[in-house]
């Protein structure tokens, strides 16, 4: 127990450490909001030391359960923390708000309580870029070290795709941490490089930098990405929101051994293949129902599309105006970039997992004594796993239509309910219709709303079942 | 394969004979449309015989695979026939409605294109109820002798419960069809015989008992069953559908041996108690936003509770001005009744399944060594079966969101696309929304979107896979 928080004492730290960052850019421009900063992050310190002095620990080991606490209580106190600021300088915002806006940065879903974007201080914005920031590379380390020793939803399967089995949880992570954290680096200076060259402000390009390989989704500007109409910048977003949702450890193993391996990998080839198939889909069906070119259409199905399925939620068009095309936008909602990326959502590796389940059942509903092995990626995949992952997707229904119903019952209509859940779930951002659609904002929902959809950014952030463990009786027995 | 022409031909025969009804009760009231019925009549036995005479067959067993296509045939070609006398007769109506209403009668669904039902012949009023009623007792006894056979979504679990394993498919179809056949006229006699009390007329109460018992939903009225305003009506109607969705296997038990078995069976159970659930849950919501009393609003919300959760679909309140409560109504759609009854949708034994499939998942993160096996009814069950179940849940849902997609591709709305795909599937009958809805008529649609429709009504009553292996090419080879 110690030892977790421990850690957390660390992570707060770190979180400290990275208040100065936008504490310094409001001193540089003249703004006041520094102190806000400057208070926030003492705190955080503050809090930060104590836990990691009370409970220096020389264990490098942790239980199961210990991982599944960690997880959780990082994802929940580190949000919390990160809120003060939001609370302490934009006038009249509630707690509600900051808790809000800060669960949704840290998750990297991108849904916003805020207006006004265009006039708030640097400091401030610059803080929502690096909440999403900071939440992108934390969700790899736990997609690639943690997530796969407690085996959920069967991220059981990735573990034999980076390393070998290992318990020492910590001490993998802080291996593996340290080369995707300058994969992680290099990627985000190269997306700022190139907004910069392509027309952004450098403070632009930087915020946008970080929410895009994030696949977070803030934006400096109330219009989001549609801020930006040089025709070069979608495309670049584009390319490095796909760059986010990419399998991390397969960069390492790309840069050492062989580039080819990032293209020959079947869940980055699933993935290209989908978002190619949808895009061409939507780019037709905009260019045939709307008064747009070719080029156009490809453009703003392109990048809407990867918007989504990478779960970044920029918005450069209002897609909910594409008519019956937005149940095509609801759907890949729930597609997700690769695992062991900043993506959320459901993730590829799970269908590709789910459609090679199904060709082998319908294969032995035909042959009842023939041999119909589940395979992913060329080799034979368990029925413990096939059965993880199903847990995994029945779990992620009931937790949308647990949302939905709590939604309608607080009062939203029935597109709007839907939709909401489905977009926090997902980490995705916008969902669809007037209030929580891409032209919309979070702002006009009530306290009960945003606190709903808080805990299901979360829930789906930690893949469902790292919360939905610690509701049982079980898991608190002898611990 | 001349066993399966044999079989069809048989059916055929049965569905001309039943012809009959309808002409004999035109003859009475004099009306006209007694000729469409004999020309229709004529022309399906002559069908039928044809079939039957030239495909004599001494042969009992069929294979796996005769079993699907005859189950297929089955329920495409009986209501290509039956589509005959609503061509003849409607005026304006095309082949598409034709075929759409006969297709939503006998999978039982109950949505209808025809508007002015309280003015047609009473004919073609009894054609339509008689079809849910001969698609009733068809999915029954093909739930308990065909099914489990295939193994289609987990229902070789039912096998066990009727009797043991046996590859003689229809000669124990016909031993308990007959003991079915027997609960469900009585059934269904008590049930005109409980409206009449309750002050329908006699031609209303057999009409809407063949639709309650089959849990179709066909009325003889515009207003369905808010036609019918009297204080009993409603509450009989709820007890019959619950009659209907309950397992007519388990009928046949409980007569001969205890009838508390009916109450002490873990699926009737979890039905009972999540209808309660939905019943109360639904009826506070009425009664405290809208200006009704509480019994008025426990009426409302049981009647279209049980209407929905059966896969019935009669209406008697306009449930889509409950506002957010329709999403709970869209929810409950997913619901079904139990196996081996007359309803449609996923059915219970499948939720009680993935339950304690969950439980053990959960409880297997906590301890990766423990032993959590999934459990049905006080016994384990194997995994072979959870996975056949959860395939089915998969399908499920990627059939919703493709239906979903394509209704949308027509150029329907959101609400109206997701709806109109999950009542059909699920065989429900109303969706959501002024189109498809409680007070609505499918008969504005377009001819794509009821083809789309129809072939969802019949891929759900089908348990999908039915349908789903024949399109794989493994299907048909060698033959």
């Amino acid at each position: 127990m110690s030892r977790i928080l421990n850690v957390l004492g660390i992570l707060l730290t770190v979180l400290a450490c990275a208040q100065v960052v936008p504490l310094l850019a409001d001193l540089v421009a003249g703004n006041p909001d520094w102190m806000v900063f400057a208070v926030s992050s003492v705190l955080t310190l503050f809090l930060g030391m104590s836990l990691v002095l009370a409970n220096a620990s020389n264990e490098e080991r942790i239980t199961v359960r210990e991982g599944y606490l960690l997880t959780a209580l990082a994802w929940v106190i580190l949000p919390l923390c990160g809120a003060a600021p939001f609370l302490f300088s934009v006038e009249g915002l509630s707690i509600t708000d900051a808790v809000f806006e800060s669960v949704s940065g840290i998750t990297t879903t991108g849904s916003t309580v805020l207006t006004g974007l265009d006039t708030l201080p640097p400091g401030l914005l610059l803080w929502r870029s690096m909440q999403q920031w900071i939440g992108g590379i934390g969700i790899i380390v736990m997609g690639v070290a943690i997530l796969p020793l407690l085996r959920v939803g069967g991220m059981q399967l990735m573990k034999t795709e980076s390393s070998d089995t290992s318990d020492k949880v910590l001490p993998r992570a802080k291996q593996v941490a340290t080369g995707i954290f300058a994969v992680y680096i290099v990627l985000t200076l190269s997306c700022a490089i190139a907004y910069g060259l392509a027309g952004m402000t450098s403070f632009d390009a930087i915020n946008h930098a970080m929410t895009t390989i994030a696949t977070g989704g803030f934006s400096t500007h109330d219009a989001s990405f549609g801020y930006f109409q040089s025709g070069w910048l979608p495309w670049i977003a584009v390319f490095f929101m796909i760059c986010g949702a990419l399998p991390f450890s397969l960069y390492l193993k790309a840069i050492g051994r062989d580039p080819m391996l990032l293209i020959r990998n079947s869940q980055v080839r699933f993935f290209l293949g989908f978002c190619l198939f949808v895009i061409v889909l939507m780019a037709f069906w905009a260019w045939r129902t709307m008064p747009l070119s070719f080029s156009e259409a490809l453009s703003q199905s392109a990048f809407n599309t990867i918007s989504i399925v990478t779960t970044t939620g920029f918005a450069n068009a209002d897609y909910t105006l594409w008519g019956s095309a937005s149940v095509v936008f609801l759907i890949i909602t729930f597609a997700g970039g690769c695992s062991g990326s900043t993506s959320g959502s459901v993730k590829m590796f799970r269908y590709q997992l789910m459609w090679s389940f199904l060709k082998s059942q319908v294969n032995r509903l035909i042959h009842p004594h023939g041999v119909f092995p589940v395979t992913y990626d060329g080799h034979d995949v368990s029925s413990d796993i096939v059965l993880s992952v199903t847990a995994f997707l029945a779990l992620y229904l009931i937790s949308w239509f647990g949302l939905s119903v709590a939604l309608a019952a607080c009062g939203l209509g029935f597109q709007t309910s839907v939709s909401a859940a489905a977009t926090a779930l997902t980490n995705v951002g916008p969902g669809l219709g007037p209030i929580v659609g891409p032209a919309g904002n979070f702002s006009s929902l009530d306290n009960p709303e945003k606190w709903l959809l808080a805990g299901g950014m979360l829930l789906g952030r930690l893949e469902l079942f790292t919360l939905f463990v610690m509701i049982t009786p079980r898991f608190w027995r002898d611990f």
